[in-house]
């Protein structure tokens, strides 16, 4: 198959390029003038709004779920920083057949003025982007990129109130997205009243359609409640039903500790650019300063290796000893990368969580220790809950966590998925066909924290398959499997047992009369026969 | 299932806010005016720097292919532009256990000098973005991502040499991309000598592993040389291994025209957008020049359902009245886009490729009418090649292409996978299990080709499941699929009917002794009505 010659003459000789071009001439004057000039930069936002699909909003149900939970990630991950308990509002307005106002209102430290219409009106913006610590948002475009949904389909301005506190006045902006030019464009901004002393409300119009069920903006809320324990969260559908998820625990999370990066998960071209940057003096200062577990022992030990000397200034290191370096430091044996940079939810909280949610007849969770994947620190959670009121027909519930953030689209995509459908669930009694999850009435929650989650897409949806955290998730749900197993064991032994002991039941009476006309005692006697021998029974089965 | 009550109280009450803003003290002072210190812009090749799975550079065997691609693409799309039938040239060079140096070179048109670093320098950066045409690129990333990639794994700079003509000088550059702030940085910059009167040539070391077989770059040259019969590509292996791929066809594929956007294909955001940016100083103007498909009349249509006046302003349409505009619009009937700006490959040119690439025993190919999803138009090509040398065994081969590029990765996320999975092959005597790619000696070959081909990821590896692109992609394959299935049962009738011809030759010998032994003919005379019926046999049979 395929059509290969030696090639016997050079493809790209001065004839056969002159002949060719001389076809130029039907191309209305195509040239490499004329193509220079139709070049130009395109905008993030313009490459954003016509990909908008790559975000999560490519339909207007799903539009609706994303626009919800970038807004709710964002008020989330504000709190948590200022360490503020959060209370969280979240109302969806119907206005049209086909569109929907969304009002996400919080009681965090609130943004400051100026930041305001950066934040809401300008993809790429943000604060969580160049550290390395866990948080939910990443990138810095998830809620711009929902206010450009908005006026897209709508054509509205995105309105954000916001107070830093008590003492000073609420702000009150109305925005749209240059997309031209990726930048806030303001249409009203004035000082308001508002009857909160603290925190933001954004509000966006935007075509949506909802829908209650699987990947709904209800079930999104219901599970970020279950994996946050700390948050209080009210909520106002469109046909003005209101729920309230209270607070489960009024612990704040720890606070989660930012990192320096790894050194084995550096990038050649990444290590000379912060060769270049950086403004420590010494390479051996570079090495301890700038990055995770080098100490200076280290550092030298890694110097020598490159033979390179510590105190050589960084940015004089030419290209050639950038390699030699990146080399020594990759094989340099190194700790670990420090863990307490990741904050699970705990044992406790999980299982207290999925016991106010899920009325089973068993529950059990586990937090593996953190690991690491490619220079990057994470950790594992995973919670059972088995019988009870749970559906026993069809597959388990799954339900995904990436840093407390539910996952509700892309399942199959997911290293979680790929890791429960890997594991033999028939080890713990649980029926499972090949290649599939799980059947019975099981959930299942797995939780991945880490400073950098590594998404399949922008969307956010599912984690990828990375090796080391396939693995973890599988330990942590085996542990969680077997407990389930010996849990459905232990119901299987005491079920058989009581079988056996109303079978055995059945025939007392009849001993004892047996036993009456053999002995021909009287009745009275007979009754306290029957009794013993329950006594009896009771007894050898305890 | 889940803990909701009714809200009894304003959860963001004042006091609520209050005590919980008091418990910030042990985030060390973390406040809005904290947080605002650490917003930050993100740079659009930081974000895809960290993210370049993205891109499909997420495994050193896929950016090989990822980066050849690109390239090459980039060459097709510039010399068809220029009109120049395309000499390509392709090589890899291993230069450490993971490095490669790849290397494209063309005869296209040659970029003007001052537009080399920012086309490879630049994320977003591209002529192709802002026009409705179709070509292999559309986003201005690709190449500039291969660039990006190269110096992040190796330091590396890419080089670039470029000439537009026989009378103007080469010019060569040394290039990488200051990630921070998405900008090419010139290393080196000086005219040189080429041997090349006109064209490109790019570069770039980058980590990588070569790998024949599935998914590599082997496989998409020879599939890229089948979708591209004008195509002269020359490919030279690690191992020095060269390989031709020579021209079947001297014909350039017809000029795709650019088109303007159709109206029903356009979002209220956007029409805003226009009506706020045009030269055209009535909306009647605006309406028939801006949009395809709307004659003088239609407009005057569409201004009197929106009740707006033909001559009024477009800059001065007010927000109300774009929406009534936006809505009168959709609801007036207009002829579908016009689809003389696709240009398939051709049912002449797809079989004789398929004949030159793959020794089958039967070839049919159909090129299906343009068709339109969302406001583009887009056409469907299909060509099957069965029997033959074809590998009997396990499912068909099924090569995709969007706008003449083979796409290799995630086949089972692509509408054209689909498409395939869900026509009952078993129709056409080719066997199937349920929900499965067919079996047997089949290959499939399925283009689609449009002004913007709706990608699922910015790697380009599959096209997402629009209703009205699986119905025509379905539409095509059944078409091939049926005269596969006739071509098959002739075979089979052909087959049936000799077997009976042997079956019933076996007994004309016995026939012709016992005619002898009744009539007491000669052996000559036996001989001759032996003949007869075996001429009796033949003809009955044709």
């Amino acid at each position: 198959m395929g059509k290969k010659k030696d090639a016997q003459m050079d493809l790209l000789s001065a004839d056969s390029a002159t002949s060719s071009s001389s076809r130029a001439a039907r191309s209305s004057k195509v040239n490499a003038q004329s193509m220079a000039a139709r070049q130009r930069e395109i905008s993030v936002s313009e490459f954003f709004s016509r990909n908008r699909h790559l975000l999560g909003f490519d339909n207007p149900r799903r539009s609706l779920l994303t626009g919800i939970k970038e807004a709710v990630d964002n008020s989330l991950d504000a709190c948590e920083e200022a360490g503020i308990l959060p209370d969280i509002e979240v109302q969806l307005t119907q206005v049209a057949d086909d569109r929907y106002i969304m009002r996400v209102c919080d009681n965090g430290p609130g943004i400051v003025k100026s930041q305001i219409p950066n934040i809401f009106g300008k993809l790429l913006y943000g604060s969580k982007f160049h550290r390395l610590r866990m948080s939910r948002g990443q990138q810095g475009i998830g809620i711009s990129a929902a206010s450009m949904y908005g006026q897209l389909t709508t054509g509205k301005a995105t309105r954000v109130i916001s107070r830093t506190g008590a003492k000073r006045p609420a702000h009150c902006y109305e925005m749209q997205i240059d997309t031209a030019r990726n930048k806030p464009q303001i249409v009203r901004e004035e000082p308001c009243e508002w009857d909160q002393k603290q925190g933001t409300q954004v509000e966006i119009e935007m075509e949506a359609r909802y829908q209650r069920g699987r990947q709904s903006v209800d079930e999104y809320l219901r599970q970020t409640a279950l994996a946050n324990p700390h948050l209080q969260l009210l909520y106002t559908a469109p046909d003005g039903r209101e729920e309230l998820y209270e607070r489960s625990s009024e612990e704040m999370p720890q606070e989660a500790q930012e990192i320096k990066p790894h050194p084995h998960g550096i990038e050649l071209g990444v290590l000379m650019k912060m060769l270049q940057g950086t403004p420590h003096r010494t390479l051996q200062g570079f090495l301890t300063q700038e990055f995770s577990r080098v100490s200076v022992r280290v550092a030298k030990d890694i110097c020598t290796r490159a033979d390179l000397k510590p105190n050589g200034r960084p940015k004089s290191i030419a290209r050639e000893e950038s390699d030699r370096l990146f080399k020594a430091i990759n094989a340099t044996k190194l700790m670990r990368p420090p863990t307490d940079c990741i904050v699970p939810i705990g044992e406790d909280l999980l299982t207290a969580s999925l016991q106010a949610n899920v009325q089973a007849a068993f529950y059990a969770s586990t937090t593996r220790p953190p690991a690491v994947y490619r220079g990057n620190p994470f950790q594992i959670e995973v919670a059972v809950a088995y019988g009870g009121d749970i559906n026993p027909e069809g597959s388990v519930q799954l339900m995904r966590f990436a840093n407390r953030v539910p996952l509700l689209y892309q399942p199959s995509a997911c290293a979680i998925t790929r890791s429960l459908i890997d594991t033999d669930w028939r080890n713990y009694r649980i029926s499972q066909s090949n290649n599939a999850l799980p059947t019975g009435p099981l959930v299942v929650i797995v939780h991945v924290a880490s400073v950098w989650v590594p998404f399949t897409s922008e969307s956010k949806d599912a984690v990828a398959h990375y090796d080391e955290i396939i693995k973890e998730i599988r330990l942590g749900v085996q542990e969680c499997g077997r407990k389930v197993g010996e849990h459905i064991g232990k119901m299987r032994r005491e079920a058989e047992a009581a079988r056996k002991k109303d079978y055995i039941a059945q025939y007392i009476g009849h001993i004892a009369a047996a036993l009456q006309e053999i002995t021909g005692d009287g009745d009275r006697k007979t009754q306290n026969v029957e009794k013993n021998l329950q006594g009896l029974l009771e007894r050898s089965r305890s």
